[in-house]
């Protein structure tokens, strides 16, 4: 049980919802053929990464989405790392990912932490315009064990992810949509970093990219090792990244160079 | 006062402590005359790394060594980042960096955190059978402002360097002796990661390779700023890499891409 076949899949965004959500059920049922046991979506899969979207998909209600989710899970008896869907909850809107296992059960929701609020050379975007962010950071049990998600920024903060090794983690995805300006700088540093820092798998998944559209993706998933290696990577066009696993490289890695096991707790305090 | 030349001596050790000493006061005297502000020198410059010159060299007295930084940083006017030296005191032994002022006035002392102890592939090292971890996170102020230090491994510890961001860091030192193992893979990457983390300046100051050494260092010495971008870098030969930064940087930086000012304290403890 510590070995895992991982499938990014690193859709490209349609206008339409129901073409998205087709060409979703599709390359679930080929990466489940490919025998994958885990998928993992992009940030706002189903929903144009641009404000003008935000809204307009939401008033659909992200329940229609997340409940496709649970049925093609519980029909492929697939682990589904739902990307993230723009989620309402009391007149507010959240970028939240919803996860479900094999049965198609929620097995957890994170509410992205940290909003895409930057005024950089080249990308403006101020993602609080039109949410709220989360409060909480989230953890799940598999049957391959304990897991984590966060959503985009939430990279940022290592002690987001810190404390989700903390709490078991062996495995964090991180649905994505990196852009062009701060993609080539700093996306693979960071998960990778993330990674040897916690010594354990991170898993980028972003969506391809949508040449012309006002918010391009860097796409580049990639899954990294708890050396700080990239196991798998790709470019930016439409596709499925697969990658296999052995979660038995976290402990080998942290007996190795103990770096996770040797935290100065008496000198600094550490995020759980 | 914002602007700043740092000249990042990348010595290569001698076994002779005398030739190493020479070598380094011609290297900082070629610092200032370069235009320099701040000299860094790397992790047991004077000392070759290997366990059985540590308690030797130690044996000789670490003032010696110190006693002369602290002279030529009043003789040249320099700020002096000492690397650092194998420390004796109360029969222990510490990897310690001491810094002077341009009066050569001692500002801080830095006993390393965190001990290389390491069991990979192709690199086995066991600091802790000669060297006793400090407990301190080490900044000092400068006429430039609050900076900070850590020695080599410290670097592997996030929140080290988010402690010493909050605490007012705006640039922060690492003499270090990163190996050829390690090296390639982490060096660059954890450099650039805690700057950008913090964005703030990190100065990574190896030490030049000595080929058929017990051990051999990595070097690349670089200098990043706090977008994680490289400012200067240099191969693994012995040699002065100078970087121009400019302190306002980090303040624009921390604005253009919020992240070091919206930590999320509500949601995780960040180390201070």
């Amino acid at each position: 049980m510590s070995k895992i076949k991982i499938a990014v899949l690193q859709v490209k965004t349609e206008l339409e919802w129901e073409k998205t959500m087709d060409k979703v059920h599709s390359m679930l049922t080929e990466a489940k053929s490919s025998g994958a046991d885990i998928a993992v979506l992009p940030e706002m899969f189903s929903c144009p990464y641009d404000g003008r979207y935000f809204r307009t998909f939401a008033a659909m209600g992200h329940e229609k989405t997340v409940e496709r989710l649970s049925q093609w899970a519980a029909e492929l008896r697939l682990i589904v790392v739902g990307g993230s869907v723009p989620e309402a909850d009391a007149g507010k809107l959240y970028n939240s990912c919803f996860v479900f296992n094999e049965n198609g059960e929620q097995i957890a929701r994170h509410r992205k932490v940290h909003l895409f609020d930057v005024d950089l050379p080249g990308m403006r975007f101020k993602e609080s315009n039109n949410f709220t962010p989360g409060n909480e950071i989230t953890t799940f049990e598999t049957r391959f064990g304990t897991m984590g998600c966060a959503v985009c920024f939430d990279l940022r903060f290592p002690e987001l992810f810190r404390a989700m090794a903390v709490r078991g983690a062996k495995v964090v995805f991180l649905p994505a949509q990196f852009n062009m300006t701060t993609g080539p700088k700093h996306w693979e540093m960071s998960l990778r970093m993330r990674a040897v820092d916690n010594e354990m798998f991170v898993v980028g998944a972003a969506a391809a990219r949508y040449e012309g559209f006002s918010y391009e993706c860097w796409g580049h998933s990639a899954v990294v090792d708890p050396f700080g290696m990239v196991v798998s990577d790709c470019d930016e066009k439409e596709q499925i990244l697969y990658a296999d696993i052995d979660l038995d490289r976290v402990e080998q890695v942290r007996q190795e160079l103990p770096t996770f096991l040797k935290l100065r707790r008496d000198v600094y305090t550490v995020a759980e």
